[in-house]
Formats: structure tokens, C-alpha cells, sequence
């Protein structure tokens, strides 16, 4: 499945694409830990979860980027007649997988963290989703190690399952404790689930790829792919969550609020939902 | 475009520019960290991300210094006969790319949280700045990466377009809203706004200069020109947000203007405001 021979324009692209997950993850985390005052205690788990995950992402993409550094060299000045595979050292695509087992699960406790549910409801959630995010990932590894289209398409339709029971548990279950979130954060939240389906939908296709045979090209297109999913699933997803932990907690606590808030910025509280119910 | 062969001067001219602006960057980012207290919570955001960008330039100058250090290499004492090229090892220029990508748009991320507006103000304006700001960046890289001057000419005239539209947000959308800020800070302000451009100016300067010719001193001074703009960028840029930050949460809460300026300097707060009005 890894080419052979990648031209530097390739060997960059790949390059670039994994140090800007780096960047981008690493300082996610940085600029959520430094800004956990920013939100009520109540709602820090939800932001300390988002900086653990994308701090859990960091990990593992130095050890893409440093594997994928030394699986490919070049003989000529800058690179210019390509890098080829070198012996000795293989580029492991596992590591990816060892991320999601981890950081899928977290990204859907950080959701129904922010929510702040009553427990018991909470813990329901979390026993269906965080099984079922679980054996989707665990399901879609046999497939992505294996070179066989047989064995890829029988374990991406395995996987397939708990995806599509993810998506009643977040489209249909959790519906129901949306329409209990403040009206500021609602629409933030619903369009949330879509963001986190739609790059969660970059990753079959990426899966799919190596079926239609585009070569050096197809490959470097997935790791740019995986990249930017990776990216979008969890450095702008838990800037969101961190969003709407502040705004619910202005909301929640108004002498709180008279601190953070822009002076500029109107401030609607509890006390209003109050007075105008 | 990377010259084949450098003199022990140049060499050391690029290796010195890049390591000053590791110290910059990396000594202001601490900095501010340490001084976020200093402000009110409302403009600790602003502060933040101006610490945040140059955490995430020290991260791509770390990699672009290792690449300009792995990339040339001399067999001579000293480096007496010059530094060549060495197979296998391309200096990276993509780097820079990606390290604007991010850090560009949040500099206008910056600018805008410090002024502290009106939610739906600071929306409307982001939302024109950012995705500006991602359009120039890259719009600039298939120029910055491709050998041939048509390309780079073709990419630097449509990098411009977003470009222009930056500067007429900053000087003509944002003027109504600089008028409500402070007194004390809207000159402070306002001439950020040409630090910012002038500093950007630099930049297209640098991208031009291969068609000048001028060898191996003209890729040297590139890479000095692009140091020194990074530096007034993002460094003296942040300083100056922080500045203007502390100013105005002196003004804005005098208790915690009675704890935090000096004696000797004099204090006017908005209940000073109130009553000259």
C-alpha cells in the first residue's frame, strides 16, 4: 500500500501536512489549558478532556512524523530525483489507529460533558457511545493493515455497525437533552454532530482510497485527508465545546459573566430567563 | 532557487537570524504567560492568543533551523571553504507556509479580541478577516514552491487580492470601531494596524527577490528579511496587544488599576469618564 517512490513535491506535501497536525493540535491544548479560568469549574472536565485529546494527538503524530521521516529517503540534493522507501524501516500507519482508540471515545465524552446532564441520563449515553466508538475503530484496523480488498471491505462494513448506531444514539437519543440547552448554545451544538459525522466521513474515504488505484498520488491525498480530519475533529471541535462551556457559563453565573464578558457585549442570564418566563 | 554553495558568512548570517528569532519568539510567549494575570479575565483571550502564536513560530523555527542545519554542510575547519548542499536533505521552505497559515489569521484574531466589541461586531469582522487571511497564505505557496517566475507572478498578483480586501476591513470597517475604544489606546491602535501591514510588506518583498537574481546573497537576505518580519509580526505585535490590553483594564476597573500601576503614574478611570461628561 506505501508507494515505492514519492516525488519531493509528495514527500513535502505529506511533510507539511503532518507538522501542521503538530502545530495545530499542540497549541489547541496550550491555549485550552491557559484558558480553563475562562470557563465555570463545572464545565472544565468538558475543556480538560478537549485538551487531553488533542495532547493525545500530538503523541502519536510526532511518531507518525518521525516514522514517516525515516521510512523515506533521497540520494540527490533537495530531493529532486524523489525519496524512496529505505530498508530497514517501515512506515507504520498502525499508530494512527492506536489515536482514535483512544481519542474517539473522549471526543464523545467531551460532547456529553459540556451538556452537563443529570447523571443518570449522562452515564446512559456514555454506556452506549463509548462501547460502540470502541469496536468501530477496533473493527476498522484488520481492514487497514490488511492489503486485501476482500478483507478491507468485510471489516469496513463490520465497522460500519457501531458508526451508524453512533449516529442514533447522537441524532436520535440525544435530541431530547439538546432541546434542555440554553437557546445561545443550541444551534452550536446541534451543527457539532454534523461536524464531528462530517469529518469522521473523511476517514471511510480515506479507507477507500487504495481501491481505485491512484497510486503515489491516492496515498499522499490520505495522509493529507487523515490530517485535516484529525484537525477539524479535534483542535476545532474542542475550541467549539470551549465556546460553549463560556457562553453557558455567563449565562449560568452572572457575577462570573460581569468579569469575562466584553463590557460591549449584552449579557442575558439566568435571572432574565427567569423574569421573562 | 536554495543556492548550491554558501560562504562561511552567509552561512552563519542565517543560522544567526533563525536562532534570534527562536529567543524572540519563545522569551515573549513566556513572557506573556506570566503577565496574563496583569489584565482583566475579558482581555486575557487577547493575551493568549498573542502568546499562543508565538509559541507556534518557535515550534516551525525549531524545525526550519534543524533543516537549515541538516541541509548545508562543510568539510572544512571552520567552514573556511563554504557550505554546500548535501544529498539527502532538502531545507524545507514549506515551513513558513504552514507556520502562516495559522499564525496570520489569528494575528487579526488578536487585534479584534483586544477591542473587546460587541459580539455580533466581532463575528461579522472575523468572518472576513480569517478566511481572507487563510486565502492569502494560500494562495502564496504553489508561487513561493514552484521554480518557474510565470507561476510565481500568477500566485503573488491573486495572494494580493485577498491582501487588499485585509486592508480595507482594517482601515475602512474597523475605523467606526476604533473611535469608541479609549482615548488612550486608539492611537495605539490604530498605528497597529500599519505595524501589521508594514510588517506583511516585507513579506511580498522577500518573495520577489529570486527575480532579481541576485544569487546566494539574495536568498540570504530573504531569509533575514522573513526573520525580522516574524519577529516585528508576531513578537512586538503581541507586546503591544498586551500593552494595550493592561491600559485598558486600568481604565476600565480602578481597584485593580490601585493594585497594579505604579504610584507615580497617574490614573483615569471610566468614573473619571463619567464625570467630565
Amino acid at each position: 500500500m506505501i508507494p515505492d517512490l514519492l516525488t519531493a513535491a509528495q514527500f513535502s506535501t505529506v511533510y507539511n501536512a503532518l507538522s501542521l497536525v503538530i502545530a495545530a493540535q499542540l497549541f489547541t491544548a496550550i491555549f485550552l489549558l491557559v484558558s480553563l479560568p475562562r470557563v465555570l469549574p463545572r464545565y472544565r472536565p468538558a475543556v480538560t478532556i478537549a485538551l487531553i485529546v488533542c495532547g493525545i494527538a500530538v503523541y502519536h503524530y510526532f511518531r507518525i512524523f518521525d516514522s514517516f521521516n525515516a521510512a523515506f529517503a533521497t540520494d540527490s540534493v533537495g530531493g529532486s530525483d524523489g525519496y524512496a522507501q529505505v530498508a530497514g524501516i517501515g512506515f507504520n500507519e498502525g499508530y494512527r489507529y492506536v489515536d482514535w482508540l483512544l481519542t474517539v471515545p473522549l471526543l464523545l465524552v467531551e460532547l456529553i460533558a459540556v451538556l452537563a446532564l443529570a447523571r443518570k441520563m449522562q452515564n446512559r449515553l456514555l454506556l452506549q457511545l463509548v462501547p460502540a466508538a470502541i469496536l468501530m475503530i477496533a473493527l476498522g484496523y484488520p481492514g487497514e493493515v490488511s492489503g486485501d480488498l476482500g478483507v478491507r471491505t468485510v471489516f469496513g462494513v463490520l465497522s460500519s455497525i457501531p458508526f451508524f448506531f453512533i449516529l442514533y444514539v447522537l441524532f436520535i437519543q440525544l435530541s431530547k437533552s439538546l432541546a434542555l440547552q440554553p437557546v445561545e448554545v443550541r444551534g452550536t451544538l446541534s451543527r457539532l454532530r454534523f461536524l464531528l459525522v462530517l469529518s469522521w466521513g473523511v476517514y471511510p474515504i480515506a479507507y477507500l482510497l487504495p481501491a481505485l488505484d491512484l497510486g503515489a498520488d491516492g496515498w499522499v491525498w490520505k495522509q493529507v485527508g487523515y490530517s485535516i480530519a484529525d484537525i477539524v475533529a479535534k483542535a476545532a471541535y474542542g475550541l467549539i465545546i470551549y465556546q460553549v462551556a463560556k457562553t453557558k457559563s455567563w449565562i449560568e453565573d452572572p457575577e462570573f459573566a460581569e468579569h469575562e464578558r466584553p463590557l460591549s457585549h449584552p449579557l442575558r442570564t439566568v435571572a432574565d430567563l427567569d423574569k421573562a418566563a
